[in-house]
């Protein structure tokens, strides 16, 4: 090897140019306006700042209860408050944030309140706040073992106990991602790639692909079907039984046609635990079907597969560690902040086939196989830790806290349910299932239509005063409504609150 | 309309089975046990809790330039350290984050450490750290204005200000994902549907698209392509020029020759800042071409493109405001924590029309036009606020200290650049452009292979002793060093002992 001299080549590197050091401060490290210009804050501001929003957060947290479930801006008014310029310079940091939170963060669905029961709430837990600020305070990268190991390793321990809990095999993994969208996106493509063995989708093969689901399934799926460039035609949307569940006969015979049609069935989208009303599909006879058949069985339990956890959702998702692919979101029932979501892969190197890039720049990150480099197992590149909030939830409250609250879930919805049947007027729909209850206001001799438009007008009554908040759904071409009980910090009050407010609503608005 | 008995449907729903009230606490709210079952904590143990978080960050930023630029573990180590079974009980808080900061968050690359210039740094500012931390603990929903409607505002304006700045129209507009992955793969699936004006992706017409970018493309765009379905056939990688762009003649000769062949040429993807060298593809020359051709003009700005708020980055990114669609990373270069990435389209509806779905449980958000719903217009349904960081950034510190924060990486490489300059035996393969500047260690009549095996070397020692991080990449079959000096907390000083630590450890290494 060459041997270049000492003396050219280990001189310190110097820049003559430099202004001569001006004394203990040469580069104006501590001139306030200079740190200004590098977005810099003092120590003591910064923690003063911290402990405000801590203040503010856990003020809002105490007293939840006594806000408004919902509060919702008109676009005018909040045009008028918040659109302005650019601002070119800055504003006291304090004030900034106190109309944050009068007028941003006030103005939303309280996904964390007691009496939010629309949609699915994301019952979140202080835990999971820390979490995410040390996360963003620390800003780890969880994309490349080279520069994100002590993040990967706690995410690949977090995965495991998911799988475990699953009942997924040993070759099975995964990743958090931003929710169930792209959970769902991420294992159809991983499932897609298993199938066609090549990252060639231009094949002729890949247009005669077909995936079967039902009309309860999450609109996710089917969107992400299209961002995967699968065309309408290759989706079979079959009709969903009386309880709600993709019927086997049905979906069998949808197979046989597509088959005999000269199309290539490939993939069955089975729900553990629609949003619609809980409902789960057969997933063991799913599971039986489709090893027959050769197909891949994706389940969307973004909803409902953190039921796991507990005694009574481990016996209704029976089956679930059958599937080939599944999607499931923490920030639903395992209590966690936005956004975590997880897809779990029963041969999890499918995904790293399926999603694996080497580009130049990231030549250093390639050098052990022991280093797992999560980034080559999704969408993202740059990744953030996820998986700490629901590590340190489960570190800190234990497992059998987290199960105790997935429990009181159903508790809370099996308790509405018997609330509702008291009274003549109130036909339940779908019974409490995985926490979910359907109803709907049937006074006897009431017409249909009429009753469909009073539903409208309790949850935009709900919404105007917030005493709690329902949404409403349609089964069987009726609007009903539902309420989704997963937050653990519900009570009976609140449900009894909750359901006199409905009835009183539902009989005034009716009479009127 | 019927008119039921008061009586019966007004009466409040109670249960007769509940246990009798026991004084002030009925239902144990205030128990610790029983808190705990509801994943609760008391309001002073949060507040300690939250300080802690706070002063564990603030000592962490403080002390940043005195820590390595990167610990990483080994995986038998971690695996050691922080595998374990899922716990069944709990444990202390306290302890439970101490443990999480030694053993999992110092074991990263430190990406806002002064001396990080490995890949795309992340240098975050405080108040980013705050607004995370805000979204964290109020859990806003940023997906429709019915529960969303303040975040979703702020949002809208926020995306507003990256419109203007890049010199887009008023029809523009776009959204917040996880970064520049989902960014550029949100804008490539809205392209095609502009171009097939169906969701039909099966149609014959999908696999004759084609799709040019050059081979200094990120490695996000053929994966997103690769996930939206396109075959490997429908990418044409073009050999850079060489000063590492899109060449326009050979662009137009593939795409004359593509028509020829039958083929439908359909996107190019430009480079707004190449993440190898900071390379600015020619984008006003792309920007006629394409409208010439009645092509798509995506532009992979995910890196560089936040310099349009700067007066250097506007002349080098003259033409941005000309592009259909751009990708940009405020978790890069306007100085975010993970994760915030922005896509922006021309014409903001295109997203809507490529993006929305409108199942039946989300019924009642469908109510009003003013009410933007922004889960219609990307992949995901449920969605953060991301936006509220980089709102709190510009309005804290003002759009002028960004501008001098984005400035300083500019003046940071070229300062590098003419430090490395003064030594004969370092070349610069790619001068400072976009605060990257590409160099090896090359003295007179050294072997180029053993100088490629030098350069891994060179990183390997820096990631063991920490001193600074920098990491290397392939130029015209080259390893080379790459510096990206987007951090505005990154001193001169910091540079001269980077460049000296490296000077050291090429001579040594050579000579060893």
């Amino acid at each position: 090897m060459a041997s270049p001299s000492a003396t050219d080549h280990e001189r310190p590197m110097t820049d003559d140019r430099s202004p001569p050091s001006s004394g203990a401060d040469p580069a104006g490290t501590r001139d306030p306006a200079a740190r200004r210009d590098r977005l810099e804050l003092p120590a003591d501001e910064m923690r003063r700042l911290g402990y405000r929003v801590v203040d503010r957060i856990v003020e809002h947290l105490d007293t939840l209860t006594e806000q408004p479930a919902i509060r919702r801006g008109s676009r005018n008014d909040l045009e008028a408050r918040l659109r302005r310029p650019l601002p070119e310079d800055g504003t006291d940091p304090e004030q900034a944030i106190e109309e944050v939170v009068r007028d941003v963060l006030h103005h939303t669905g309280q996904v964390q309140h007691p009496r939010f029961f629309g949609f699915v709430p994301s019952p979140s837990n202080y835990v999971g706040v820390l979490a995410d600020a040390l996360v963003a305070g620390f800003n780890p990268f969880a994309g490349t073992w080279f520069a994100g190991s002590g993040p990967i390793q706690v995410e690949m321990v977090v995965i495991d106990w998911l799988r475990q809990l699953c009942g997924l095999p040993d070759s099975a993994g995964g990743l958090f991602v931003s929710g169930g969208s792209v959970a769902n996106l991420t294992a159809l493509a991983a499932a897609r790639h298993a199938r066609l063995g090549s990252h060639d989708m231009g094949l002729e093969q890949a247009r005669r692909l077909v995936v079967y689901l039902s009309d309860q399934t999450h609109s996710a799926v089917p969107r992400a079907l299209r961002v995967l460039g699968f065309g309408d035609h290759q989706l079979r949307r079959l009709a969903s039984d009386d309880r709600c569940r993709l019927p086997l006969a049905e979906l069998a015979a949808a197979v046989a046609a597509d088959r005999a049609a000269g199309h290539e069935p490939f993939c069955v989208v089975a729900n553990a635990g629609t949003t619609n009303t809980g409902a789960i599909d057969p997933l063991p006879d799913l599971a039986r079907f489709c090893r027959r058949q050769n197909l891949w069985l994706h389940a969307d339990g973004a909803y409902g597969a953190a039921a796991v956890l507990s005694r009574r959702g481990q016996r209704l998702l029976d089956g679930i560690g059958e599937v080939d692919s599944l999607a499931l979101d923490p920030h639903k029932w395992l209590f966690q902040p936005f956004e975590i979501g997880c897809v779990l892969l029963r041969e999890r190197q499918i995904l790293r086939r399926a999603f694996a890039v080497h580009p130049e720049y990231l030549r250093d990150v390639e050098r052990g196989d022991e280093e797992v480099n999560l980034a080559d197992y999704g969408i993202q590149l740059t990744r953030s830790f996820r998986a700490l909030k629901l590590y340190l939830t489960f570190t800190i409250f234990g497992a059998r806290a987290v199960r105790a609250a997935v429990e009181r879930g159903f508790d809370l919805a099996e308790h509405a349910e018997s609330l509702l049947r008291r009274q003549a007027c109130w036909q339940i729909l779908t019974p409490a299932q995985l926490a979910v209850v359907t109803f709907r206001y049937a006074p006897p001799g009431a017409d249909p239509s009429t009753l469909d438009r009073l539903h409208d007008e309790i949850v935009d009554h709900l919404v105007a005063d917030g005493t709690a908040l329902l949404t409403s759904t349609v089964l069987r071409r009726r609007t009903v409504l539902r309420l989704c009980t997963i937050n653990p910090r519900t009570t009976e009050a609140d449900l009894t609150l909750t359901l006199t407010r409905l009835q009183h609503l539902a009989a005034t608005l009716l009479r009127s």
